[in-house]
């Protein structure tokens, strides 16, 4: 039988709104997004542009307009500050072995080690003439995945979207990644195989500047 | 040569920003684009339901949410009343021939016949730390197009974009829709081929309601 030496320590989950501090952890998650997807030359984001626009000095009431919720993990979570707009969701997990985190300190922020992060904004169904959320990010750090964060982050939108009323959850997929796909349809989503994404940008983008689109 | 009598009458096509008044035509634009894409059974919208979520009692300013624009034609364009937000664009038209518009008296509104639409609303690149543009509906009744409507409304939301500083325009298109794929290609956009969209709706998404996702 396992002595108490053997098990892991106790570790909650807990995911909050972000705020302006987690900024710099923000940056980072993103930086380690890019370099998983081996996007890092569409990367260009800095601390100062993403507090601008993530946490303008006149921001809209979250889930209204850009939105990030934070995973962080540790042994003994702080009592999370009661918050009109978002409840924090607070799991304890179930380790099989002790996380080993090389980045730990890096990620290290007063509620514990920050390990993930969803981003969304609400996005607009005219059918059904509701709002939804869509999810432009979720990412769970290295270490801790496979143990249902990605999971619980995806929970906390779809569960924040049905208790604001708002109809749908959409986020988008690789189509080769196999995994995911099947993660997702576990969890109830339909992935829409005949619609493609269009995007206009850079250059191609600025010819549409205020002169050319009176023509 | 033409006698002034052969000549199809001036029309000018204008873009502006849709009021709460114009909820009756945006209702009724919804629902043709509905039946046009064979989607009728996904369609539940209202006139009370658009306008609240449109048009809600505290709104934010345009195309910082769900921003609705209208496209007008008119033989005499009203002069656009100045707005702070956005400038309306006006074109002439050179029509080969008369517009025989069956539903012109349906669809006439204080500044000509409504012709079309289009919705969109911010959404976010992390990579850029920018908000974009997302068009979730872009529509031309039947008689208006291939008339270069379709283009102009396109044209307005990219120019808006610049203007205000965002850095990308994107929106989806149908897989087998290959006219659409070669227009958007011919403005300078690229269709994603890899990307696909998941969502999670209806019974599927009210199982993660409030207790659901605490688990």
């Amino acid at each position: 039988m396992a002595t108490s030496e053997d098990r892991p320590p106790a570790m909650s989950a807990m995911i909050r709104l972000a705020e302006k501090r987690d900024v710099p952890h923000i940056l980072r998650l993103i930086h380690q997004m890019a370099v998983f997807e081996h996007l890092t030359h569409l990367f260009s984001a800095t601390e100062p542009s993403l507090s601008a626009t993530l946490f303008p000095s006149n921001p809209s009431p979250p889930f209204l307009s850009f939105t990030v919720l934070i995973l962080e993990l540790s042994p003994s979570p702080s009592q999370p500050a009661p918050n009109p707009f978002f409840t924090p969701i607070v799991r304890e997990l179930d380790l099989k072995s002790p996380i080993s985190d090389p980045d730990s300190e890096t990620f290290t922020s007063s509620g514990g080690v920050v390990s993930g992060f969803v981003l969304c904004f609400p996005n607009y169904s005219s059918f059904l003439a509701k709002p939804g959320l869509y999810i432009e990010d979720i990412f769970v750090r290295e270490p801790y995945r496979r143990m249902g964060l990605g999971r619980m982050l995806l929970s906390a939108v779809a569960g924040q979207a049905v208790k604001i009323g708002f109809g749908r959850v959409e986020w988008c997929v690789l189509d080769w990644n196999v995994n995911a796909i099947k993660f997702y349809e576990e969890m109830g989503a339909d992935v829409l195989q005949e619609w493609r994404i269009c995007r206009l940008t850079g250059d191609k983008l600025q010819a549409y500047a205020e002169d050319h689109h009176q023509d």
